[in-house]
């Protein structure tokens, strides 16, 4: 698929990593481009967090470039705000744009000072490599503990023109404090007013990437921007544009939940039947975080009374007598109780690399929620007992 | 230390386990005792949670016996009501007491019918069994995935007569759905009256079994009884009683964190300088359930930035720049920043089987908690990766 007119990219390896591998990289739209952003709730946050929500303000939702580096978080640090500010504004005078229209990102280690010497003096090597082609390159720079870059594509037609959605984003959890951070980039060259973009943006999140879970930790850098620079001239209605970033926003965040740390198995959770869609939510979250239905899970072991005790501490009122469970399509609890199943073929079902959980509450309620997890395997613990040192 | 008189234990193996060993226990006291119990808070409860609560009712807070198996959670079962009052009410006959005055309790698998004619035909065995000195017998025969039988005693001193209180409890998180579950059950020959003990109860509940966390799943059995039998003629202070019991839930408590499921050390998390006790909790909750924190103890890993981001996310307003983290003693992160500190011998402190990690805010806030989790190593994932097949 095409990538969005009017957008270049560029990375290097600027010694921030420990080992030789792109650390820094650079999106650059060709005009100023209407921007908005999500960021992470925690209330520590790292210092581009900080500085990249006062730009935005400053700027009334408008950038021109995303800043990003790996191997370092720049959180709890003396010079935190400092390195963040004078890496970003080195950035504008290379580019001859405002500093308050670039937005500053980092992922990786907290609490550890961040050297932005080397930053600015891989700028020009990186403003030099700045092409049209190097989306991929870019996607492959802000990797940390991901096993696989992590891009996804749309298109929204108008008549026989056609505006275009590319994104890439990084995690290999959501949610993962310390090599800190899902970060998500997504470029259009659609037309959109910044109302827009901010509501879109905000309805997409809230069913992609508040929608996974791999460890249930929030980190302190999370980030995830959207570019729209208008090139293609198309203006899609609010309606389109929505779907398709939420599309977009989907896959990226399906891929996050499929690259969880250490992770084999894909599980998509659908709750149905809740009173509303924030209850269901709940409902898919909590089954989604347990360890021990994503421990039986990675043990392909069909056990549904996990699924059913974690749905009643999810802090949502239901009668456990109304309750059907569904693993891999096939029945495994009906009305509360257990359904009548063959063990092996689930066990063998429960093998492949995409697990389904349907829980469904009888009655009338009409609240219903998608979510995405992994399964949690011995490398989870492998990865993390010692990432630091 | 010797027993709170006026008690006597049984066990038997009844055939509900798979494995022969003991997995039907009685405890008995000789005259009717004043009872209090705190259960699950699970939406999903199992059967006998359901029967001991309508009990303790209808007896107005007395019970004579415990009646309590391992193997089967009895919950999401078909038959578990009728199971569970058919074993209290054979209980009752074969001790001559009223079935309202029997509290069941239950440790297993989730969503598989029980037979309750295993327990009923294992009852003669059962009462014939019935010593003063069976405590621990009881205490092993409760174990499922435990490693260690678990129990804590304390004494009230009242001139030259002494009260005494002793406790057991199984269980390899507080919180484990499928195989269901902490049980703690305490004997007491002290005097106390109904409201004392439940008000007791409640408090000293509230600073140990509600202070633990192995995984953070919530199962559907857990059940934490007090019996108190007077049998001491010993009417200990409210405060001397509770301050006891606590003691004693305290330490049975401790004991089921530092057994959590493939744990190797028991970590001690202390949160000082909140607005409120409620607000350290929910830090210190924060922190331990973090799996990130807990791998990173689990490979000795003094990453201090996972506990200040766990922190961030617990839902409690602070300011970061005013937060010092202790690990083991030593100053790792001192307003928000990383201390000067040796890896190399905070690494060593940390292979230890006590961690400690302390996390002051600094300012006028007087609310502090303790707290206990484990290490999170991969004997987790296979102790659960196939736990029921």
């Amino acid at each position: 698929m095409s990538l969005p007119q009017g957008f270049r990219y560029a990375a290097v390896y600027a010694g921030i990593r420990k080992i030789e591998k792109d650390d820094l990289a650079l999106i650059v739209s060709d005009t100023p481009a209407v921007a908005a952003a999500v960021f992470t709730q925690n209330r520590v946050v790292a210092a581009p967090v900080v500085l990249a929500r006062k730009n935005l303000a400053a700027s009334r939702g408008k950038a021109n470039a995303i800043l990003v580096n790996a191997g370092n978080a720049n959180c709890a640090t003396r010079t935190g705000d400092q390195v963040a500010l004078a890496t970003i504004r080195a950035t504008a005078t290379a580019l001859g744009v405002k500093t308050e229209n670039i937005l500053p990102a980092s992922t990786g280690v907290i609490g550890v000072e961040m050297d932005g010497g080397k930053i600015v003096d891989a700028l020009p090597a990186l403003v030099a490599r700045l092409d049209a082609a190097c989306f991929d390159t870019v996607a492959a720079a802000i990797m940390t503990t991901d096993t696989v870059p992590k891009t996804a594509f749309a298109e929204i037609k108008s008549g026989r023109k056609v505006a275009r959605i590319a994104g890439m984003t990084k995690g290999s959890g959501m949610i993962q404090p310390n090599m800190a951070t899902t970060l998500g980039f997504v470029m259009t060259d659609a037309v959109v007013a910044p109302a827009l973009l901010r509501s879109a943006l905000k309805a997409a999140v809230g069913r992609s990437y508040n929608r996974i879970s791999v460890d249930g930790d929030t980190s302190t850098n999370d980030t995830v921007a959207v570019l729209a620079n208008g090139a293609s001239g198309v203006k899609p209605t609010a309606k389109a544009f929505e779907a398709a970033l939420t599309e977009v926003l989907e896959s990226l965040a399906r891929q996050i939940a499929r690259d969880g740390e250490g992770a084999r198995k894909l599980v998509t959770i659908d709750v149905e039947g809740a009173a509303s869609e924030k209850a269901a939510e709940q409902i898919a979250r909590a089954i989604a975080n347990s360890p021990l239905v994503k421990t039986a899970i990675a043990g392909s072991d069909p056990n549904w009374g996990r699924i059913l005790c974690a749905a009643g501490y999810a802090g949502v009122a239901f009668d456990p007598r109304k309750v059907d469970i569904d693993m891999q399509s096939i029945a495994v609890c009906r009305r509360g109780l257990a359904a009548d199943f063959s063990e092996d073929e689930l066990k063998s079902k429960l093998d492949l690399p995409d697990c389904s959980i349907r829980f469904a509450i009888r009655g009338t309620g009409r609240g219903r929620a998608r979510f995405w997890t992994c399964d949690f395997t011995k490398e989870y613990i492998d990865i993390n007992a010692s990432y630091r040192t």
